[in-house]
């Protein structure tokens, strides 16, 4: 098997791109993807796919894209690295259902290299419900950890810790959703070669609409009140915070010039704040009270 | 004439925060402030008081604070200081109004010391038309210039070009509304007291509440449409991402693990993301052209 360059892995994503938008249309079974083609000044450019008004995903973006030229400055600070040529690609989803009981999603799966021979793999996916499901949540978990099990024993355990400690506003003292898998920067070394790494993000990526679609299951037609739509806009409220407040790929693309739109789909279609919410419905209650690292879902 | 003491500047802006609540309360004639008093682990506390569901005023808050204690490391980074302690205290006002020909503004004056002699005063005031009335911004800022003009020649020109900076959604390349003034680390000099700037402060501190009613008249029951209503919530989606990605006091707030349900009293009740949103209303693209730097509604 041979080493797979940055074409490959570009030309893949692409690839899954489209897998993945054909999958969520059928899920959906009631609206489309739209395409904005873009480039970037510097070399490269992109796929913005955006879906609305479906009966399944309210909002959302399916992103692609391949980027290079000379890497940002910032970049090459944090790796204390000199001037180098960087090329850049992945695929970035969030999706906000309708439904208060179907839970948001994100993904992400991305390759980095520079010319001097420096690459890594990163990515995530992290679900998001307004209010959790204890069964949904634990079938995520245990669809994850079945994926990173068959590359590495040490995958799920590790990278479920981080994405705990990545999906987290500090400033409100909790985690995002129910967590899932993060992981970055991974390389090869001794033991795992630059194909296991492809394998895993590629097994990841191509799980996608299988997994979203066990976690909205019998959950996306489900009742539910006024209150629960509320509450869902304040969860969203959430989002929008953790994304424009913590989340370094947003941040990292607004302040380098990125393209803000596409950036910004991950953004709810409607949030809301209130001044100290304190929830009186009980799954509401629940759920805040579930929001906190360290859970274990698949022993659940 | 002394030289203002921080006890009495603090005392001062307490009493400021009185002031205008009791004029807001007025002003909007159907609901009234509610407070919650705090105090700070390491020193001092405050005052948060939050509004809803007036007549004028969807949702808002006038915060005062007096806090003290080590100064923080990110602050005295910046200053290249050794360890200090600090004493600030300020007004903080955001308010969103119901009816979206009526304007978001935003105050905030503030003073800060070290017990190493540093000191300085802080401010600013910036009007947020979901839909620009020309006529109103220019009376806002002949307001301001009216208040500057008094204390000092300069004070307009450059704090008017300070609050075009500051505004800014660089992401965006847009300002966050039509502007107003906008200082920072006012401290004296050969020409200018303490006393000189304290009274600057407390006259635009001061002229608040007659400020927003002079902004809100004729327009707080203008008739508006359901496409006004949505793009207000989408203009107040723009100033979340204000406040999450630019704002710096926010940021600090966030970072320094301060008291964040009285720092994001600041965000809309609720806003609107769509990807690519482009208005179709003359008003509303009238509004979006016009949010950039260097107008200079004095001369309108």
């Amino acid at each position: 098997m041979n080493t797979p360059e940055k074409e490959h892995i570009s030309d893949w994503l692409q690839g899954l791109q489209d897998t993945i938008c054909q999958g969520l249309e059928k899920l959906d079974g009631q609206s489309n993807f739209v395409e904005d083609k873009w480039k970037r000044a510097d070399g490269g450019g992109g796929r913005t796919r955006t879906f609305k008004d479906g009966d399944l995903i309210e909002k959302g973006g399916v992103n692609f894209s391949a980027v290079h030229g000379p890497t940002p400055p910032k970049i090459l600070e944090a790796l204390k690295l000199k001037e180098a040529d960087f090329f850049a690609t992945g695929v970035s989803i969030v999706l906000h259902p309708n439904n208060p009981w179907a839970p948001i999603i994100h993904m992400n799966v991305r390759y980095f290299e520079m010319d001097n021979g420096v690459w890594w793999f990163g990515g995530g996916i992290d679900l998001t419900p307004h209010i959790i499901v204890d069964e949904k949540a634990k079938a995520f978990h245990d669809s994850l950890k079945k994926i990173c099990d068959t590359h590495h024993k040490d995958y799920y355990p590790k990278f479920k810790v981080w994405a705990d400690d990545y999906f987290y506003l500090s400033h409100r003292n909790e985690t995002r959703g129910v967590g899932g898998i993060f992981f970055d920067r991974l390389s090869e070394d001794d033991a795992i070669t630059k194909e296991d790494r492809w394998d895993f993000v590629k097994d990841l990526g191509s799980s996608f609409v299988s997994i979203y679609t066990d976690a909205t299951n019998n959950l996306r037609n489900k009742e539910c009140t006024e209150a629960d739509k509320n509450w869902q806009e304040i969860r969203r409220g959430r989002y929008v915070e953790f994304n424009l407040v913590h989340d370094k790929g947003t941040k990292f693309g607004l302040d380098t010039d990125g393209r803000t739109e596409s950036i910004l789909v991950s953004m709810p279609p409607r949030a809301q704040w209130h001044y100290d919410f304190q929830p009186s419905n009980e799954d509401h209650l629940r759920t805040q009270s579930l929001l906190k690292k360290g859970i274990d879902w698949v022993s659940k």
